[in-house]
């Protein structure tokens, strides 16, 4: 009932499916999606834009010292930040944007923007995050420990967030997030104003 | 994700449409609802086990001195409880409970019942409330006037609950109070016993 749009922050396990969630909550309810800015080079496939903004080392710093991100990190000698004008013009115009970034974005998220709605995705249990991380049998057993050892650091993280959803079904997993953003937007620390104004004018009838 | 059912809250002005919203959420998604005992006499077509349960004064008192309500109040010199077993019962079995009660009740919910989740449903603003009150226009000047007054004192209440929900289009209201409902499942608080185990069985990997 807010007018203003939600800060809608989904991050998870690797290997969970979170691109995949994001994508379907754009295309099926029409939320708007941040594109991250990066300094990594670009993967086959990856376009400009579209998986992320490609920038260089100076061209990232540059636009952290013109106060450009709503939240910047640093991961393995890259920079990933999330632009603020994309955001805060999507919010201001009433729509809610996801964010589809790591814990320690998360979290810088959150202390600027409290009404900022926190999700981790997670599989059901260690042995089918482990199943998915293992693919189609195509990886070999180091890549795999080592991402299971990255899913038990990612673990530690998970109580930063407000919302815990399983991805085991996808359907049900889009729509439950869904569910968690129509909910917020019901939250009474959502509604003050409408609260006020229905009082008020309950008392003048 | 958590086992145990979830208590269901959900009040709202006199003439919002709650009992329609809540008999739609028993029938479409399935929740149980709770049948408040009362020591008022029923109303023509009421039936006792459907709309209430019918009790004397002394029946009442006597489920009081029993612990037999989870929650108990006095209204216009009757009294309204819900009864404790079915509650307790269908919620140890993992299904979420709806009460329909008032304030009063409410708050006694939460008092008990930290997890339990209180929505308020509400029109969008005074003169559409004012419009339903007022019904097919087969209401007295008085009788309209009456029921504006109580909705005033019922405004102030609505600080006590956690989800403001406009019952604008019935579809959507209903949707809205289901997503409420899944969503408060996936709350952090909700999933404490979840994420302990999963970082345990990472630990392990």
């Amino acid at each position: 009932m807010s007018n203003k749009g939600l800060l809608v922050v989904i991050s998870g396990f690797s290997g969970v499916g979170k691109g995949t969630v994001v994508k379907r909550l754009v295309s099926e309810y029409g939320y708007s999606l941040s594109i991250s800015a990066t300094t990594r080079a670009p993967r086959e496939g990856e376009v400009d834009g579209r998986e992320y903004y490609f920038k260089s080392v100076e061209e990232f710093r540059n636009l952290i010292d013109y106060n450009g991100f709503i939240e910047w990190a640093q991961y393995v000698d890259n920079y990933y930040g999330t632009p603020r004008k994309f955001v805060e013009q999507e919010m201001a115009q009433g729509h809610d944007v996801i964010l589809e970034i790591e814990v320690q974005g998360a979290m810088n998220i959150k202390k600027q923007y409290k009404d900022a709605v926190l999700i981790f995705l997670t599989a059901p249990d260690a042995n089918s995050l482990r199943e998915r991380l293992a693919g189609r049998g195509t990886e070999t057993e180091e890549v795999i420990a080592k991402r299971m050892r990255r899913a038990k650091e990612e673990s530690l993280d998970m109580d930063v967030y407000d919302y815990i959803v399983v991805n085991d079904d996808l359907d049900a997993c889009v729509s439950t997030v869904n569910s968690i953003i129509v909910s917020t937007k019901c939250l009474k620390a959502n509604n003050l104003k409408f609260m006020e104004d229905i009082k008020e004018e309950l008392q003048k009838q």
